[in-house]
Order: C-alpha cells, then sequence, then structure tokens
C-alpha cells in the first residue's frame, strides 16, 4: 500500500523499471506519492523530476510509454520495482536502456531508435 | 569512470543488483565512492549503509556474497546497475530478492533459506 512506503526526506523514492520480457532494466527514476498514485490509477508509469520539480509520464512527448504490468517493493520499503511492457525506447538517447554504457565507458547496446524522431513534432 | 559517476549531495549513487543469469532485480543500495571502489577491486559488491553510517561487503556474515560480472551506469550518470552471480539468497529475509511483495502485501516468492540460518554463528 502506497502509505507503506516509506518515502524519502525529499518524499521520493527511487523505482526500478524492468521489462518484464526481456528482463532488462531500462531505468531508475523517482515516485513521490502522486506520481505513485497516477502510475497505479493509469497503468501508466509517472515519476517526479528533480530537476525540473514536477510530475511527468514517461513518453508523454516520445510516444514511448510503459504499460505497468507490476508492481513490488522491497524489504525495506524504500525501494520500488516496477514490471513494464515498453514500447520502444526507455531512453532518452534513443537507447533501449538508460543502462547502456559500462563503468569503461564503452556502449554496450545500439541505439534503437534516432533521438531526434523520438521528440519530432508535427 | 568513478570520477564520471554522479554522486547525490550524500555522496552516494543507487546501484541496482541484478542476477545475471536469471535476470532477476535483487536489491538496491547505495555506493560511495570507496564502496565503488572496493567493489571494483576485489570482484565482490561493497555498499554504504546509511542507517549505520558504515561500508559493508554483500555477504559479510551470511556468506550469501554477490560476484560481479558487470557493472553499468545510466545515461544521467547518477545509477548503477551491476550484475552479479548471486550466491544464496540476496535478502535477509531469507529470500532470493529483496522485492519479494507486490503493492498489495501478496508474497510473489517464497523464503529460499531461513534466515536464522543465514546468520547463525559457530
Amino acid at each position: 500500500m502506497t502509505e507503506e512506503i516509506r518515502f524519502d526526506e525529499n518524499g521520493l523514492v527511487p523505482a526500478v523499471v524492468q521489462d518484464y520480457k526481456s528482463g532488462r532494466v531500462l531505468m531508475v527514476a523517482y515516485m513521490n506519492a502522486e506520481a505513485l498514485q497516477r502510475t497505479r490509477e493509469t497503468g501508466q508509469t509517472w515519476f517526479f523530476s528533480r530537476r525540473r520539480n514536477c510530475l511527468w509520464m514517461k513518453g508523454e512527448t516520445s510516444g514511448h510509454r510503459q504499460k505497468v504490468k507490476q508492481m513490488m517493493y522491497d524489504c525495506d520499503r524504500d525501494a520500488l520495482l516496477i514490471l513494464v511492457e515498453q514500447t520502444g525506447a526507455a531512453c532518452h538517447t534513443g537507447h533501449y536502456s538508460c543502462f547502456y554504457q559500462d563503468l569503461e565507458g564503452n556502449e554496450v547496446e545500439n541505439k534503437l531508435v534516432d533521438p531526434a524522431l523520438m521528440y519530432a513534432t508535427g
């Protein structure tokens, strides 16, 4: 239950997003209580942007949405794991996963789409 | 590279640990620069405990260690993904993964081992 989630001092909890089919970890983002509520109500992932200080729906501009399949919390109730059906690329760079570089800076995954096309208008 | 990782205002970065074989997300924990350095040097996962305010090696008392297979950072360089070979259970509760409950509080995974045995001495 939402009220059992232990949000941090900024009212946020980290959410790990994983593709339910491939098992690939796609991204880590943060939810506040409202983002979590919207995610549960809509079945699409919503997050809180710490940089922009606002709620955002994943794929709102790119169309690369995440349909929620299952949501779990961990033993400490201070982290979420969200299994999703990912449309297109999860990363704004056009990569399927945001984790596309190893610690040596090598790309371990090619781009799925051209990022210029992800956010093209009209 | 370590110097490129964007640690937060507390000098920490969240690390998602995933079983490299099963693809199961096992836990989320935090690393400071020293924990990351020890992880890279030893090939075993080290974390920083926010509650106990100290470094700890995963499996130090339980023996349920994590051998590092691959480490990645994300597009923002403020989260890590660590693929590991997990010995035994990752969770202190005896569950294979710390994410063993869905948001309704249902256990989605049975215990792998008796936690009393994980931390037994002698």
